[in-house]
């Protein structure tokens, strides 16, 4: 008998169909892929206008429809749509991010537990947060993708108008403008600009596929 | 943009790769298996001490066992085992309750979408709770599984020895005991004793598996 915050006389179920047996069925091996970084950090710059805006939530996308043509089952877990959902009532004082990031962490373990690559697309500012949901994984199954775009460039494109609205105090707590970024210290990958020019959806997500194919995640042996 | 309790400038992302898809990739289709009752409301009775303890999880467990080996992703929420990750911190108060079925739902809902067969476990005693989980689906994908077994047939067997807590007042709050379990008015598939007698794990998950199979959810076309 195990006894939880509030939660005693709660006892641990075991299932006889477990991970492994879920792996063999989809042959993949589940894990999270945690896209992180700034509102609209994947944005390309406004002289190539005919690409999309491509932030977190474009990658997240690109490498499910990368994935699926493989014949692999992923699932995308976006920050602001559970926050219609799971994490409504949250807001977005440092307690209710860490809370918010804590039970989209739970749910991608759970995601992972059920054999699925799930990939998690939240802005998720802060290190000790994003180290609390690798925590929650074995290290090898938590792979955090950095979208690491300077702060300017996603501010000049401002898809949303969030940041206009951040500058003119509209918005209070923005990452990036009243809020810290703490970008990580050890991703395991990392999606930077070139030349002021942001690597295609496409790119960006062939980057991820090629590291999931070498680590062994889309195949079950 | 919506506004959204605390939650403000979140917009919806849409992405290219739906259920359908899933689904098609799974040849099944996403739905939720509700399992709701009393605690220990599968036990067997004493005079059949070869049968395991087959509760609302023993259901659970089999049933999933069954769609694995039909080739069939399920997944189950046990509402025990989510109150040490997701739910961790809530309690047993109507509140509390409340708002871990809530989440459950919330997951459940996001499983289904997945394109898995959800099967979530929980005593889940209130009639409006699990309304409201049935309402963030379309009705057809809620499947409510009612474990009928009569509170003395629990009690008798009370293999966590709750009931026996409960009864000294060293556990508040129990339902069946000091707090109500309200039974559902419509649900899809009731499981009852005959004769003093439970069916077994494997006849149970057959009836729910037949269920499955009559209503489509085992192919996708």
């Amino acid at each position: 008998m195990s006894s939880l915050g509030n939660s005693t006389n709660i006892f641990w179920h075991e299932c006889p169909v477990g991970k492994s047996e879920r792996q063999k069925l989809l042959n993949q091996k589940g894990c999270v892929v945690w896209i992180t970084g700034l509102s609209g950090s994947g944005a390309v710059p406004l002289h190539i206008p005919f690409i999309n805006f491509s932030g977190k939530s474009t990658l997240a996308c690109s490498l499910s429809r990368e994935l699926h043509s493989k014949g692999k089952l992923s699932y995308v877990l976006d920050g602001d749509n559970l926050r219609h959902g799971l994490n409504k009532g949250l807001g977005f004082s440092a307690e209710d991010r860490t809370e918010n990031i804590r039970r989209v962490g739970e749910v991608a373990k759970l995601f992972a537990d059920a054999g699925l690559i799930c990939i998690a697309s939240l802005i998720s500012p802060y290190r000790k947060d994003r180290d609390a949901c690798r925590a929650m994984l074995t290290d090898a199954n938590f792979i955090e993708v950095f979208m690491n775009m300077p702060l300017s460039l996603c501010e000049l494109r401002d898809a949303k108008g969030l940041y206009k609205l951040a500058r003119a105090g509209k918005i209070k707590g923005f990452t990036g403008i009243d809020d810290p970024y703490e970008p990580p210290l050890n991703c395991e990958i990392e999606i930077q600009e070139k030349n002021g020019v942001c690597p295609s959806p496409f790119a960006m997500a062939g980057q991820v596929v090629s590291y999931l194919e070498d680590k062994g995640f889309l195949h079950y042996q």
